[in-house]
């Protein structure tokens, strides 16, 4: 995070908030940049909630104090449209983020309160969603507008719960309901800007999601991670409003993405065309774009469909991504980062077919549209709130990892502690410790990967069969401090293959251990692995990994590979091929490209 | 052929040479236009020679008078910059097609001559090609420039063998030569108007070949249609003088293009990014791009290339691009054609990733940019001249089909008579009629994908083994009117797979018969062609192919498809597969898009 910083900084960033650009200048503040500093300023405070730190702090008063000085008296606060066109002020809702960078200082703001107590960045932005909520609406005078990127309608969400303003909620809640009806809003604004109404990015209105009012929507379409922010607040506003319309919709996209246009690695949205979705079982591999923020966007509402339904498949899905999709996109160093993650990478290739000779698959310090590498941030230093939640009397917990937690249940607090090395090691010691004996369900998500889990209280099996409903394993019992449950979730190596439709990949096998997809990698496997085949019948042993990469566990098996031929230079033959025996290695695919750089394959021929 | 004059006159092209159009009327000529017409006026010329048509001359007379009415006094002629920017004339070679246009004219004037023995079009171009004489050269006060797509050289190389003027060899060579020297000159052409001289398409100067002096290239770069017309310029230029190096360049880049840049169908040019070529072994199936008029470029170099150096590599290779990457480009009906030439096609996805769920992969009637469809005409009606070509007293024959040919062979005319199906029959009987006879050598092509070549003379058995030398078997002899040849080709059905090092198709295979490729279609197979394995195990037959496709032999074999999963809407499983057999049938791949929309595939699962 201080290097995250330390970009925002030598970028200009930051000091756009002084407003000091003037026409003429070089490096105008950019639409982007106000997102690119609240996605820090959000993860800054969240860091602060584990770890106080005054320097932070005091980092995050300063820029806090810009923006209060920068805010015009109407409440508006852009600093691209302050400094660089105020006369252009909501004019242009579908391509230049307005909303969304006001979206994105919501979120921050109301993570700040939270870690901080503070109301400082808090009172700033409520005074900004005020003016917005009195710009935008159904009332004359008012634009029927709503962003081409959505994201403010799931902070405004996130604003009314801090504040209690349920103007907020409405607030997002018309921007979800106005998004798709007729006539197209983005159609009214380029006409009123002069422009042709018909023109639209990729012949569609797909590209913002705004083809169809949201309750009509029934695919996934469109620019990825705008489609997940949407359903994201799409699933805010039915839980806080119990709107079943709202959320059936989201169930049936939810069908949608995770049954047809999933990567294994929870990656979606496969070209880069439109950064976004295509047809059903569309699953390239080399030239897959699957950006870091559409997986996190897909954890984002995995959580959220959670809030609305516990359910196992919203929990696997969010473990899914998380562990591989989203974890990919940044190096073990933690200092670079992956925009795209392909699922097989090529020396000379960058994956849209834009050869150089010269060029390797590597994550980057950082980007000119640096959504990423704050996404990341965010998410990573907010993790502690996806492994549990509450439900009346029910705790229930989604993910496994080392961690203590102090949770409000039932009029008092429960602390929970687990112990474990999940998911590198299959079993999750965990502790539960009620301030006084009470009668209350702890719920353990049975991940859908494990076919034979074990459970047990104080030692005492407990049959998972009959206490799993809807993926959880849910045992009630009067808990008393220091009562003690056991998770053994056997994680072999296994084969695991897609559906007949999904063109690119079947007749292949990615190898995963527990909820991490593996991969090979030339430095392992040597050189074209494509041609590497793994018989159904070779066994898989997990193995003590390349110590580089912390020894964690890889697959091994032995496999067959062409012999090469002596001398020929023919391209093609009719000559049957030879194989020979060849062991293949297989790591964890959110950790390649942190060695010497070559070939990648997370799909193997069988 | 009517076809294509009457898109010319609709859209336009044949009234631009009535230079009416000015400035703000719809339509201006476009930069293009001028190769388009070239190429009908080439194909018709060819047409004359075996099918006198008044009408059609009548036609290209009227064309070839607009012309030389529009030719400027100077010899100019160009109707997009007489009619549209006058000033800017040789201001853009890089990006105008200025000189391209010109060779096209040339080559359709050379045609023209030739066929009709009349002098008027070859006037206008010897006009024309004095005029770009005097602007380029290395002279003060000429242009040191060559075109940004190459054509024009070529061009003027047929231009000094039809006229016996050495000059026009002589700037063929000067172009040749010029391309790629330092200073490069399209930086030299961008900095006098105004322009980055650095900014380059593609990052650098391979796209026009212009990265290096051409007898340093190494490899098959850029734009693939560009670069198979300097290949072939360059292999005319190193013919017409003896000019070692320059065929040595050709060599080199003939062995890089056929053993590592070329789909087994003779396409080349895998990506759309550049219309061009990428890194060795990248042999994309679906996304590949594979420009039909790129396969043309392959078809005229490697003719070259027999010319210079009778081997039966060229001759392979022009076969394989002709009765598969070029005939695909145009429908059975003769009057839609593909662009692209994809080994891959899936409803819904146009290959390059822009999805559209009605999308089915079709030939079109015409393109905005139409090089294709007038280049397979001009080639199909030429195509007389690539089966034999001549050397002192030696015949060669270089294709095989039906054909009656007269060829001037050691001081007489000998008939030639082939009688075949091929390649739908695998016989060949040649009957060789000289005047009287006389001693030469007939000089038969035994392709190289045949294993078991059968040969006589008069009924008496040849051998093939000890008459072949570099893939021809020469057969020296008295020949007498009335001799007869027979040659046997058997053409089994057989698997053909690819290198290790290309990752997309290894581990398939593709079906072939004799020269032919084949491909599965959905309409004999159904749905999900990706999922279909085709043992090493299972016999080929040759069957009777669809009625609607003639009849002509198709493929079948027994392969295994996924059993269908009941009802299970998972995407991923560790479940093993279950195979059962299916029939698979297989089409030749140019036949692929004539009947129902849907999937085709020609790398086949092993």
């Amino acid at each position: 995070m201080p290097i995250e910083y330390g970009h925002l900084e030598t970028t200009g960033r930051l000091a756009a908030w002084e407003l000091k650009w003037k026409q003429g200048d070089p490096n105008p503040p950019h639409i982007f940049w106000d997102s690119d500093v609240a996605k820090w300023m959000e993860a800054a405070s969240y860091s602060l909630i584990g770890h106080p730190d005054k320097e932070l702090e005091k980092k995050l008063d300063h820029v806090i104090a810009l923006m209060e000085k920068a805010q015009l008296p109407d409440g508006y606060l852009n600093t691209h449209y302050i400094a660089v066109e105020p006369q252009n002020r909501w004019t242009n809702l579908r391509d230049n983020h307005e909303l969304y960078c006001a979206g994105h200082l919501m979120e921050a703001a109301v993570a700040h309160f939270h870690a901080t107590g503070k109301r400082s960045f808090l009172d700033v932005m409520c005074r900004y969603a005020d003016h917005i909520d009195q710009t935008f609406g159904p009332r004359p005078g008012q634009k029927r507008g709503y962003c081409g990127h959505e994201e403010i309608e799931l902070a405004l969400v996130k604003l009314s719960d801090a504040t209690g303003n349920k103007r907020y909620l409405d607030l997002a809640a018309y921007f979800i309901n106005e998004r798709g009806q007729t006539p197209n809003y983005f159609a009214v604004e380029a006409e009123a800007r002069g422009e042709d109404p018909n023109k639209m990015r990729h012949q569609s209105r797909q590209y913002e999601q705004s083809h169809l009012p949201v309750r009509e929507q029934k695919e996934v379409v469109g620019h990825a991670v705008r489609a997940m922010y949407l359903y994201c607040a799409m699933a805010d506003v039915a839980a806080a409003t119990g709107d079943k319309t709202l959320l059936d919709a989201c169930k049936r996209l939810w069908k949608n993405v995770t049954r047809q246009r999933m990567h294994v690695t929870g990656g979606i949205g496969p070209t880069a065309a439109n950064e976004g979705f295509t047809t059903d079982y569309d699953m390239p591999t080399e030239t897959a774009y699957l950006e870091t923020c559409a997986a996190i966007g897909l954890v984002f509402w995995a959580q959220r469909m959670l809030q609305a339904e516990v359910n196992g498949d919203y929990a696997d899905v969010m473990e899914r991504a998380l562990y591989n999709g989203v974890l990919s996109g940044v190096s073990t160093s933690g200092d670079t980062f992956f925009y795209g993650n392909p699922l097989a990478a090529y020396p000379g290739m960058n994956g849209q077919h834009y050869a150089s000779p010269d060029y390797h698959y590597r994550r980057s310090p950082w980007f000119g549209c640096a959504c990423c590498p704050t996404n990341i941030v965010r998410l990573l230093e907010s993790l502690g709130s996806y492994l549990y939640s509450t439900e009346s009397k029910s705790l229930y917990v989604h993910l496994y990892a080392n961690n203590r937690a102090n949770i409000d249940l039932a009029g008092q607090k429960v602390a929970v502690t687990q112990e474990t090395n999940y998911p590198w090691d299959e079993t999750v010691r965990m502790t539960i410790a009620p301030e006084k004996p009470a009668t209350f369900t702890v719920a353990l998500r049975i991940p859908g990967w494990c076919r034979k889990p074990g459970l047990s209280v104080n030692g005492k099996a407990v049959s998972v069969k009959a206490t799993t409903r809807k993926g959880y394993a849910r045992i009630q019992r009067r808990w008393e401090p220091g009562d003690v449950i056991s998770l053994v979730l056997p994680m072999p190596a296994e084969r695991v293959v897609a559906r007949p439709e999904a063109r690119q990949i079947c007749g292949r096998v990615t190898l995963m251990r527990g909820p991490l997809v593996y991969c090979l990698e030339q430095v392992d496997n040597g050189r074209a692995l494509n041609d590497i085949r793994l018989p159904r019948s070779a066994a898989l042993r997990c193995v003590k990994g390349p110590k580089s990469l912390g020894g964690i566990p890889a697959i091994q098996a032995t496999g067959l590979k062409r012999k090469p031929e002596g001398g020929s230079d023919t391209l093609y033959t009719a000559q049957a091929p030879k194989h020979v025996k060849t062991t293949i290695t297989a790591i964890p695919y959110h950790l390649w490209a942190n060695r010497q750089p070559g070939e990648m394959l997370v799909w193997i021929q069988e």
